[in-house]
């Protein structure tokens, strides 16, 4: 079976450097372009798929609809979860990133990005960036709503996922596109590879790049893409 | 609950005036102009959705992306059936329609087209046209699959799907849009309204414009567009 992953294109605070995690930003005409550069390759590399999955999140949705555009597969179903979602950053949300390491020095952003299991700064209750003030997530569990996450945190919540879900229709011999987010998709990658808490930090996906997998009904990755 | 049907902005062959059926059209400009217009609409009525459903053919499905772009609610479930789709206009399919009065005369086309019970002439088993040839309906069960279709077939098939889906989410609370097609649509509002056969065929429904009604827990409607 095939299974392909696309991190979005380029979204509008990719392009002015700010820490963006949930907030819902939309694609830039760049990472328009590049949406549909993603599914231009994977026509032309004849790659068709049974089901589609991705995040509640505007940028990866609509990557997503462009890519199945593309390749003329608007008609499968198309599975959402907020367990696809960016990385949760926190009360860095919005915030430009040069400014932050000059608020807060060059060495803890460092390791707030770049370590496995350091949160940033939690949102407090009554900030308006709170997802529980998002309709979107209305209807989870308020235990499930973070606050802020390290990538240990993100994984945690997206394997579930991955087991309930994109493993039982891979298994059932389906081919599967999953559009979603630099951090989510380090997630399946970090598990399915079993790279470990150090190297994990190390991969970077390109914005808007179908990662090509091919795996066996026991969810042995028989094929992967060079990503380091 | 409101219920928000939405017939598909202009396709290409609406602009051609041939019979377009099951043969996957995509949406002329005007047509995605028309779906944009439809969500500003609904976007400056403060309407939201809980779950959305269309049909397996993109023109209805990019006119729902449309409209849950410009609405901000792309994250909702969508769900897609074929019992949505458009009537199948069988061997008719893809021919202009001032060529099929000049071959098979005025009043026959009249009655293929406006009535209630006569289907089109069907479509041979080894017509590059039937739907068994397109993978879409690859999981379809064979007999399931039309080879042309009367008003009344069509409603035959949108009808289970508004009992087995559509009509339990209303039931349980949620607001609902459907993005489809002329005559699923009629299929649908003939029931609701409650329409007799010969009055049914004098609803004309226009492309891209949001047809609000509202419906109770007992799937009553308690308020409808003006139809006629």
């Amino acid at each position: 079976m095939k299974l392909v992953m696309i991190r979005h294109g380029q979204s509008q605070w990719n392009l002015e450097n700010r820490f963006t995690g949930w907030t819902d930003v939309d694609l830039s005409e760049q990472g328009v372009k590049e949406a549909r550069a993603a599914g231009q390759q994977l026509l032309a590399e004849g790659v068709t798929f049974d089901v589609a999955y991705t995040s509640y999140q505007k940028r990866a949705i609509k990557t997503l609809n462009i890519v199945l555009e593309e390749i003329d597969e608007l008609s499968i179903p198309v599975k959402k979860s907020w367990r696809l979602n960016e990385r949760h950053y926190g009360a860095l949300q919005g915030l430009n990133k040069a400014d932050t390491a000059a608020k807060y020095g060059d060495e803890q952003v460092h390791i707030w990005r770049r370590s496995f299991d350091v949160a940033p700064p939690l949102l407090e209750e009554d900030d308006a960036r709170h997802p529980k003030f998002d309709e979107k997530y209305k209807n989870l569990d308020p235990v499930d709503l973070p606050k802020g996450e390290s990538l240990k945190d993100t994984i945690a919540r997206v394997l579930p996922y991955w087991e309930s879900d994109i493993s039982k229709d891979l298994k059932a011999g389906k081919n599967v596109v999953i559009a979603a987010h630099g951090n989510s998709l380090r997630a399946l990658i970090k598990y399915l590879l079993n790279i470990d808490n150090e190297k994990i930090l190390d991969l970077n996906l390109p914005t808007g790049v179908p990662l090509e997998f091919e795996i066996d009904e026991h969810l042995q990755i028989t094929k992967a893409p060079e990503l380091f």
